[in-house]
């Protein structure tokens, strides 16, 4: 496990943590607007799969959705609301015809994931820091420059995922 | 990590792990026939991921490849042939249309991962035990009972893995 731990610690630059251990500071000026999650959360490529998913039109993705620890143990015991401290991610890749899959398979019908796509997104399940956004601080990085997507796009996240309350917000299942 | 210890552990039957230690038992009997991987590697489900792909014809499925730690390793830094110990696990599900999903982005685009579905595969690398499929150990377990798949599928594992030598007989690239 060794391993795990050092992975997950490897790929943080310090300057990555320092910002996720303090991702409230917009609250000192008393700012009672919605708040988003500033830094991407360390490691979360090496968190556990809760399920993948394909949408095609103007996304047309691969995506995978990953938990940490926290997370992972609320889906498997059907914890609802999920507890504080549980951050979900959701990776995407382009939507990519395989012609070495097909041919081994003799017919076109494989598509595997290619490069980052459509950012990396995350909610943070925080009950107190974002009561008005149902306890979920939302969270979209371009898969470029790993850069935060504006307030404008973020302040979307909230009313669609409202849509799912009997689940917490939360859309995708655990994949058994 | 004690909890991911636990888990690892928690899903698999004391049966199960015996079985495992001692996959070449057929071997007992100079049997020289390839041999297969006859029960399912523990813990996978909570290994982390390599990639995910779809698809279409009559799988209809949508899939994620896991890795064992020696495999993500691998995967990382690029090292080929994969080492001893490697194991990588491709899961599949139902390709399922999600009316839910599809009524919040407002058009029809959206598939998820239903039930389980055209078993569990497993590639296990041990370049003695296998060595007559190029040190890979084939298993394929039905998504129903758990079941390996008999001898005479498994034997078409390693031919078709065989068009992908420049990259050790695994098809599937790590997604970043």
């Amino acid at each position: 496990m060794r391993r795990i731990v050092f992975v997950l610690m490897a790929g943080v630059a310090l300057a990555g943590v320092v910002a996720y251990m303090a991702p409230a500071s917009g609250q000192a000026d008393g700012e009672a607007a919605p708040i988003f999650v500033t830094a991407i959360p360390p490691g979360y490529r090496d968190w556990r799969l809760i399920s993948v998913a394909h949408e095609e039109g103007d996304l047309n993705d691969l995506r995978a959705i990953l938990g940490n620890d926290v997370a992972i143990k609320a889906y498997r015991e059907g914890t609802l609301p999920f507890p504080d401290g549980t951050i979900i991610a959701r990776l995407a890749w382009s939507y990519n015809p395989s012609e070495e899959n097909n041919k081994t398979f003799g017919r076109p019908q494989s598509f595997v994931a290619g490069p980052p796509k459509s950012g990396v997104q995350f909610m943070v399940k925080d009950s107190k820091k974002y009561v008005s956004t149902g306890g979920w601080g939302f969270a979209h990085f371009h898969e470029d420059d790993g850069k935060p997507a504006d307030e404008a796009m973020l302040k979307t996240c909230f009313p669609c995922h409202q849509a799912i309350k009997d689940r917490d917000l939360v859309f995708t299942r655990y994949a058994p």
